[in-house]
């Protein structure tokens, strides 16, 4: 398999993880571990930034981790820069994943506000992945402004619809010249596989990790599922067909 | 994970593979080896009955897979209880997928006739698996008369639409008492991983792998997905939910 | 628009109703008024057979519909017939929808029960619509032995959830030689449409109807769009492309 | 039915028509007149603003429908008010489609710009109807800086793929104050109806209808299908239940 780079960064593993719902940090550090993952992302709000000695971060080992801080909670630009900075000084990284979601029932990005933002975090030297709509114009202005990689939505942030924005991340992908990481919406081992299978280039996995049954499970069932729709991609998967074809001769039996 | 059981005999895999279609047996044989697999169908129709040191079955280790011989080609049950008996006597298993289907487009299976060679060959000391539609009160009666598993189709044989029964496949599976194995019509591992994610047994995959580019990855990305679902399905998937849910908390990071 | 055929009489309309679940059976009769339909179908258990003055029938004007007894109940080809011959004596009409569902949850069709009641109620002169699962063969089967029209599910009866057998639906339409008319879990117009537009002859709706807020509008509603659908197929219905086509030229405006 | 209001203005039907890709204008005049619509969008590119005795100004009659200009062709903001100010001007009309979409292979429209003209144009005394991405935080933007409605796409213009954004068309409809009509990719009249039924206020279709066989046929057919979504929508529609429920009581017939 390939290996996906950002920025020049290579990484392992095409599952990214997100930190939020696990029911304690214990758990949320053996489903990372389990899930092969080597992005992690943790809201900014949940890190204490007076004091990076922060329990969420002793879970998450830098060496085996790149620590994605997010802008989770910002409502506009000038927010999301604000935050960035603070973390850039607090947290020693220059990576971001830009979430501006003004709205607090469905969390859905703010087409503008992301774009200007992006095009200034880019400026001032982060390293920016933009969570987006699924909208191939945006796509190709947060490339042009700067943005590492995108990131468009599945589905609503925790709803595990899958991939209901599926026609437009193929064009967001036929279009691409940077990543694209699917993120958002992605309930199951199978919606991580398919949007593999299209050719994303990664997934951020979170609410399906942590609130399952068994966390280090499902993160594992993540694992192989990414390997797989990876796998599938490279290999090429067959077309869809409107008539069956035998795999076997169908000439009767009987007449032998 | 739980292993797979079907007449008392135990499967390491979930995933059974068909041979049909392949470029070449080599081909076939590395790609068998590379799906983890340890049930393998073939249609008696490719084997030389004559002549039991035919080629496909030089390829097919005896003690690394159960070979599944598969009725296909025949159009009644009179014929397929014929087939079955030529088999048994020629390849030295009882174990039998039943096919009968007369329709030469898309392969569908015919139900009375399937339902009637189901009885008479379970009479005869076959541990039956039957391909049938989708249909949940046949799976009831096949299970009555004794089928050691059912075989119901997510999509037409080689059109690789995936799981367009889904619905019936969740009824079925909820009234089993036998495992469910999906057949036809799975043509990409997200395909897979969904129906295990649903709860079906195993899955049988054939084209999807064989006319890939590469069957031999193909078959791992099966192999991955497969266990991806099952592990899914032990560690239970999370609801779909209509409102998007944080995975972070969202006062904003300002208030700090 | 073509009119609708069934066994040598013509119908004005291709939407049947069920008279089930409506709270009072005035509503019913203003709703069969608003749906302009001509073809009513009442479970035989509902009519007071040895009064034909039973309440439910005085509400169905017989010069404007035509009743369409139906077996709901009955679970054996056995019952279903005994249960015809009992309806043809007392409400003078050889029209039979055939209904044999022994699954108290999902009212699925019993395959081989059905085929067997469809030979024999054909062989008395009984012109039957059986109600059946969305099996081709099993369609072609049921012509053979005499159908006057085929009946698939869309989804299970009661469900409303549309066309979730569409594929099954599609190859159904292709091959018939007697009218295909789509049967339980329309639960909207547009599922009406939408059978109309891939070519169903008719579409028969109950619930949706009965149990909306408001069974007339409603009624009429699915009369426009039985009609709409049917126009459409008629027109025939354009491609779907996997790239935009401009509906207008795309030469800047600014060169004029 | 309840009547569609517009910026005060009211209209009698809820379709309204594109009008490229008829073979003639004659017979668009005819699918204009059959569609009932009293709503027609054209192509400033397409009117000869010279010459206000264009031909197509000619067979859309201004007492029967209200013209309302689109920006087809135009890539940024700046070009479309310029367009819009010069379509004033020369067609008498205050009514303007802002499209923005400077992708000439799907079409899809520019936020950013289509956010800064609307807001432009508005102050400058337009009633603006902006074609845009599903994006539900868009939706309520527009809203804000003055559009008279929101033009979501149901799936790139010309695709005729129906509403792959449901999902998010319903969380426009849920947050919008001015109406919402889906426009774009409404391929049949199935696909208008199930965008009435979820509460749409309106659709615009132009492929589906100018390249079927018989464009008046199908205008006539859509009139049909967005009546009887709009009709249902106020019966509302039934629940869709994982459970069948039968429409006829179960108890068997032949206890009687």
């Amino acid at each position: 398999m390939q290996k996906l780079t950002i920025s020049g960064q290579e990484f392992n593993s095409r599952l990214f993880l997100g930190t939020g719902k696990f029911s304690s940090n214990q758990l949320m550090e053996q489903a990372l571990i389990a899930s092969g993952s080597d992005m992690v992302t943790t809201a900014l709000r949940r890190v204490d930034l007076q004091n990076t000695e922060d329990d969420i971060l002793k879970h998450i080992n830098p060496n085996r981790f790149r620590l994605l801080p997010n802008t989770s909670g910002v409502r506009t630009a000038k927010e999301a820069v604000f935050a960035a900075e603070l973390a850039r000084e607090a947290l020693q990284t220059n990576w971001l994943k830009l979430e501006i979601h003004p709205d607090p029932k469905y969390l859905l990005a703010d087409t503008v506000e992301t774009l200007k933002a992006c095009e200034q975090l880019a400026k001032k030297g982060f390293i920016v992945l933009p969570y987006m709509q699924a909208d191939p114009i945006l796509a190709k202005q947060l490339e042009e402004v700067g943005a590492a990689a995108v990131m468009p939505l599945g589905s609503p942030i925790g709803s595990n619809k899958g991939l209901i924005t599926r026609e437009f991340i193929k064009i967001i992908i036929e279009q691409a010249n940077v990543p694209v990481i699917v993120d958002a919406g992605i309930g199951a081992p199978s919606h991580a596989a398919e949007a593999m299978e299209m050719g994303a280039d990664a997934v951020l996995v979170n609410t399906a990790i942590a609130v399952s049954n068994d966390p280090v499970m499902m993160a594992e069932a993540f694992k192989l599922a990414v390997k797989a729709g990876r796998m599938a991609f490279e290999a090429k998967l067959v077309a869809q067909l409107n008539m069956a074809e035998a795999s076997s001769p169908l000439t009767s039996f009987l007449d032998l």
